[in-house]
């Protein structure tokens, strides 16, 4: 594979620069700047007026098996939502693979590169829906992290003090649990074909200690990212303190599980002290900003985080708290929304910063330094935007109108490792129209329920936390 | 015209169910829900299987010619991205007539059948300008209420206190004014093809009593809306009590030109006693969510607002200030937003809820009773979304999708006045190839700059406001 991209718009500090970009095998082989002269040669040549070259966005925080539930559980707050969503999530593998596909698809056509999914597991077929995973991820040719959802301690153990419902111990042992997850990672952990398995716990409320520091010492044997949620609603701010006495982040360093191969989705309820920490550590803050007001669980402290030096990147969150899977959108939400968490305008977020963020920070988030820039050398997860889209006009600034409009349908081709994934605005690896018809005849204009579970804590919910 | 829409999806309670739908001339004929018979006739049929049928929206605020400033204007906030808007508003009828019809296209492609267009006016070309207006929207054939914006107090009459700036009076009288105003009115207000004239005071911070006043007086002769913004920044709400002593509210209910067909534009710094106020007079508040959070103004307090009785719709805002005009996007970001404001998810605004504020009390608050509802005798301004469309799958709870998705593409019919004026998901009544065409040939990638008003005010603003 060998490409010449010429003439097309690069980022360049704040701004665009033209340049013509040569991809080589995996990688950016070369940037021109306008000045430079461009041997002669025979690779494919693509005209790059009124288009706009990125660096792959990282989709730092998703659920694929979700895409069931888009437009499925009513607005509710995290606590009483999940109980729906358990009650509501697939059992059926080749759905987990429809799932991976399509979380791929949205990813890629909103201008992304890389994922990570943090993946709802079926007890017992494990092995079967990592597989099933691997296999829609593998056929897309995105580059995937999949992070198998684990806990050792029930749903009940996640909520504050109060709680009537009885405890049921957790029917796996922690033992048990990393057996497993050693076995999923020697068994798909394969860098080299885009494919890394990371370590999953769902979030310190419903993980024993053991499990926690089991998966970072996982983690540490393999070289391999850690993901976890993080204090994403007040319930879970205030179980921290009760079961710890601490902050959970604090808590988490004691423990020695931050690192900069972390990334802590939602880190919505942080104090001064915890952002300290996360910066001190070098762990990643995956913003997920539609999720967070979907379920009411707050804005996170993104400017406070950035200005004390932490890596921030985006995440959609899954399809179930997020109906759409546009990074997009995403990104778009995080630029507009911070500016009522601080008057000064000169604090706000760019649309430069946020692009950067996106590619630059996700990167750094899952230790891929070689991606998430435009420069000679990087690896080729790149995207080349189709500027002239009815959705992007007039033509003003190029950045602005892509972070701050709603473009659609602006993606043109999209390069995995080099591979070309998306031309004409399609992906080309999978069968796209099967898909659809796949997600179609699955469901039938079914109208959101009540669950059980939901019906059974939702008094304990509203006496301990409104 | 008559048109059977046979099984098609519309609203019912918090759901939907399947009904069939004869529109003919400008009305919903009739509605038949599953059990009825429905005569056999000539009518022109429409299978309506994955579709469903709303009101149309009604996009309560914007300000068409900023179509030419999408991607333009970094994000300030108002009081210093005013003065960069002022400098780079457009000057040439013809820009005006192409931001007419964009803003009509991108509404009826949202949802959107009618709008307000709080319209700028080139100076010395007033009745110009608003014939490029009009003639954009009757080819288009949206309904328009076009509000010209008009106001009796210099720009830095708008700032609170302290600024040093010299107090240009402004360059026309007030009586010049509204006599301006009556030939606008006399010359184009003409409800039956769709236009109607507002009165349209720019605030009550750039507006002396006796312009608001006059406007009232126009509007209850001419039996017009009045149409204004209010209360938009913190700074607004200073301004207030040092030129009155009282809030905004009070003061223009102390003036009467509070009622049942006044429209606000934003109203996000309203007290608990304004809230009162405004649910006494009827008037409507018009939440502009997206414009609120680029501009950093803050939160709209809606569901207190709702709580109060007070009449809630929608608007886009200016795409200056909004870079995206699309009605969908509101009405998603008014869902989620306000969960921030209230932990008590019972609270919350539903997917049924938000939809019924776009159409019905948009169609309210512009006095058009007879619009916003699917019901037999109702004047037929209405969409026909494609559900089927891979923005909306899988096929789960449709308003729900439709909501809290990121749909793309979707709206594939539109009828206003019973006038079919979408087909196919395209605009049929004008050429928007050539409108594209000319939002590129008439711009080229600007990037933006400051402004000399700009760089003049930004020192006292952040003294006085930071």
């Amino acid at each position: 594979m060998s490409v010449l991209i010429h003439n097309v718009l690069i980022p360049d500090g704040g701004s665009t620069t033209s340049a013509s970009v040569h991809l080589k095998g995996d990688r950016i082989h070369q940037v021109y700047f306008a000045s430079a002269s461009i041997p002669v040669s025979d690779d494919t040549w693509i005209d790059g007026r009124d288009k706009l070259l990125l660096p792959g966005f990282v989709n730092a925080h998703t659920h694929s098996s979700q895409v069931w539930q888009r437009g499925l559980i009513p607005q509710l707050p995290l606590e009483l939502w999940l109980a729906d969503v358990f009650d509501s999530t697939p059992t059926n593998l080749e759905q987990f693979y429809l799932g991976a596909v399509s979380t791929a698809v949205d990813t890629l056509l909103s201008g992304g590169t890389c994922l990570i999914d943090h993946a709802y597991v079926v007890p017992g077929q494990e092995l079967e829906t990592v597989a099933a995973l691997v296999k829609g991820y593998k056929q897309v040719g995105i580059r995937a992290f999949i992070a198998p959802l684990i806990q050792d301690l029930p749903f009940v153990a996640g909520l504050p003090k109060g709680c009537t419902l009885p405890h049921h111990p957790y029917p796996r042992s922690t033992t048990d649990i990393l057996s497993l997850m050693e076995a999923i990672i020697k068994q798909f952990h394969d860098p080299d074909s885009g494919i890394y398995i990371a370590l999953g716990p769902t979030g310190f409320h419903r993980c024993s200690d053991e499990l926690l520091v089991g998966c970072a010492d996982l983690g540490n044997r393999f070289n391999l990212c850690f993901h976890t949620h993080l204090l994403e609603t007040r319930a879970q701010q205030q179980l921290a303190q009760e079961r710890y006495g601490e902050t959970a982040v604090q808590h988490l360093q004691r423990l020695g599980v931050l690192g900069d191969r972390t990334t802590l989705a939602h880190s919505v309820w942080l104090t001064a002290d915890d952002i300290a920490i996360l910066a001190q550590t070098g762990a990643t803050v995956v913003h997920n900003p539609v999720s967070n007001l979907r379920l009411g669980s707050g804005i996170a402290p993104i400017l406070k985080c950035l200005q004390a030096g932490v890596n921030v990147a985006f995440g959609c969150d899954g399809a179930a708290s997020n109906d759409a899977q546009s990074l997009l959108e995403v990104v778009k939400l995080s630029t507009i929304l911070h500016t009522i968490t601080d008057p000064d305008y000169q604090h706000w977020l760019s649309p430069h910063t946020v692009l950067q963020m996106a590619a630059q920070n996700g990167a750094r988030g899952v230790g891929l330094e070689q991606l998430g820039m435009i420069s000679s050398g990087n690896i080729a997860d790149v995207v080349l935007y189709n500027l002239a889209h009815p959705s992007l006009l007039p033509c003003n600034d190029p950045l602005q109108l892509l972070v701050l409009g709603r473009p659609t349908d602006v993606v043109e081709r999209v390069w995995v490792n080099g591979k070309l994934i998306v031309e004409e605005g399609s992906v080309k690896t999978v069968d796209v129209a099967a898909l659809h018809q796949e997600l179609r005849d699955r469901t039938r204009y079914a109208q959101s329920h009540q669950s059980l579970l939901l019906n059974q804590i939702e008094t304990h919910y509203r006496q301990m936390l409104l």
